[in-house]
């Protein structure tokens, strides 16, 4: 009687270096049947050790521009001379096998995912307080000074738009914060908005057992 | 640094025979430092067992009216020739505590919270179809014929309502339900919307990490 639950398209951001990538992997580990990750095309060059189709899809400007003419993306944007862009067929597929699909984008391809899906769930990582976040940020230590400079300023901008998600999950425990994040978007599924009509069928099921018996009496 | 959390005003209504009490009882006893029930103030007089101060303050007629003369009442209405209201004190004290408070009231009362207090939780109780629901309103035993129909007539009325809620609580196995709305309610903590305080800190505090060390490096 019930249709199957569609999924629920997840975007998660945060803070670089709040273990978003950390949380995902763990999640997607944990529920491997109930999670489909996204994977982005971007214009980037691989990093050592990055796979195409895995951490990305890594496509030329020229491919990645055909695909923006297709309307094969169902967000792009350009950051750092780069593109970055979310394919559109594989998010759809796993959608309608009642998948939950979790985009890991950042702030700006979050926020035009929320006005073109309303529907859609945004999750921000934040680590537990600011001086844990610059800990984090220049915590690689791979980076030089300039660079963790500049991922600070952009943690100032990208914190102006918190107010845009739906929720705050705090990374403290990597565990607790997983089995977090796998609760909001599980409970999610009972959200009212997200069951109208397994609202619809149980009101049109009540109004047949209340008219039936009811009009046998009266006969 | 960050103020501590205020409790959650949670109505949480369902279908008569739905389980709302047997679930809120259980919740309460699973989390006793966390939750606060409200009793309600009611004019009907008390069924066999009752207490007053317990399932309900056994009011006087003239007394509920005093009382909503006074203010004292967050929301009241009259059911069956009875007055209903939850009284406002026990509710700010809890919520100022930081305990969620759990007011398990029918949904005329409902929709009344939800407009006064649009930060208000709404759980609506379902059993798992109509034809369970049928099976709980007349399972009792102990009621006549006409007092079951009555019921699903209501049920039919208040199922209009349902869309009102914010979310849905399938009360299928008991155990289960008891820990889907902990976890609602827990999450709704997250909810950006009502962390407003915490971000607005976290923006300060990147704002001046940012500046600090910057404006050293520049003079």
């Amino acid at each position: 009687m019930i249709q199957k639950h569609k999924g629920i398209l997840t975007v998660v951001s945060g803070f670089s270096g709040a273990g978003k990538g950390t949380i995902m992997k763990k999640l997607l580990a944990d529920h491997p049947d109930r999670y489909a990750l996204s994977v982005s095309a971007t214009t980037r060059r691989p990093r050592e050790g990055e796979t195409d189709g895995v951490e990305y899809f890594f496509r030329s400007r020229e491919e990645f521009e055909r695909m923006i003419a297709d309307e094969a993306l169902i967000e792009y944007a350009e950051y750092v001379g780069n593109y970055y862009g979310t394919p559109r067929r594989y998010v759809a597929e796993q959608l309608d096998a009642g998948r939950d699909v979790i985009l890991e984008i950042e702030i700006q391809g979050a926020l035009k995912i929320k006005r073109r899906f309303p529907d859609a769930l945004l999750l921000f990582v934040m680590p537990p307080d600011a001086k844990e976040l610059k800990h984090r940020l220049s915590g690689r230590g791979t980076e030089p000074v300039d660079v963790i400079a500049s991922r600070l300023e952009r943690a100032v901008k990208e914190a102006e738009g918190i107010g845009e998600y739906d929720y705050l999950v705090i990374n403290d425990v990597l565990e607790e914060c997983v089995e977090e994040v796998h609760s909001i978007i599980k409970n999610e599924h009972r959200r009212v908005t997200r069951n109208a009509e397994r609202i619809r069928a149980m009101q049109e099921d009540l109004a047949s057992l209340n008219s039936g018996p009811q009009r046998g009496e009266q006969s």
